[in-house]
């Protein structure tokens, strides 16, 4: 899920114009990442990160013993990574071309919950 | 290792009560992240990492070489990060309701040094 | 390729003595990341991400049916990251001892471009 949009808006509502934008996930087994907005590519990770830390079967993993199903999530966040740090300049995320933010859950049942946080002037 | 409580310590210190939080390892066969104090987990994570970058055989590795044995803990950091960084609001640490923040050190022979660095007002 | 002292140049520039350093990458195929500089080690970073995100066969992937050949870069960028930050104390990068930062290109055939953001004071 792209959210770049959101993000600029929380900028825009901000009125920083030279500064750093922290955007994390607050779930556990969900990610805030930054890459290519291609629908192909976002297919192919989900596909990497299933075969680097598989969900099944649910009981090669001694965290679900606690009655939970999503050991694999937490493993496939911390391939993600948890958070993105944005330089801000001119009042405008400081971005590569084709950089996007993205929020991906690696647990469906989980409510999506992403802090932004901006600090300059 | 959780730290979490020590970080708070940290920042009660600065006496900071909006910006962000900085908090990595100085050592770079570890790794400072956040995810879930639950001992089931810290032992899949250990297991998973064991699996995508083993220890033996030693030789395997360009790096132990030098004479180190530790190459495997430099793949191990990366995978879980250097570092974090954490929004402070209202003087406290601007976490999700799971998120706590770890120290792991995957060569067991180093001195654990973590730095902490807050700004903000 | 190491970018610590281009890092440091930029420091000194901003004179800034207290405070964050952002350095990021601004392509989505390549890496900023902080690590040892050791040719053993940088040679096994290279082996080891290979074997996690195979190049070939290109065909193994959705995102190279755009007409990339790129897509094993993107996966490799996430397992290394795209940022870092680093404390600035006393005017210098707060590193560790053999804290080191790095650039790595996993698409050979991009420019490279790293953003460097100093706030503070």
């Amino acid at each position: 899920m792209n959210i770049t949009a959101q993000v600029e808006l929380c900028l825009r509502d901000s009125g920083m114009s030279e500064g750093l934008v922290l955007a994390n996930a607050m779930n556990i087994t969900s990610s805030v990442f930054i890459n290519d907005d291609e629908s192909g590519l976002l297919h192919d990770y989900e596909q990497w990160l299933e075969a680097i830390a598989p969900h099944e079967p649910v009981s090669q993993y001694r965290h679900n013993d606690t009655g939970e199903e999503n050991a694999d999530a937490h493993m496939k966040r911390q391939i993600m990574g948890r958070e993105v740090v944005i330089a801000v300049t001119d009042g405008k995320l400081d971005l590569g071309t084709w950089e996007q933010i993205f929020y991906a859950e690696f647990d469906g049942n989980r409510r999506k919950h992403v802090l932004v946080k901006i600090i300059g002037e």
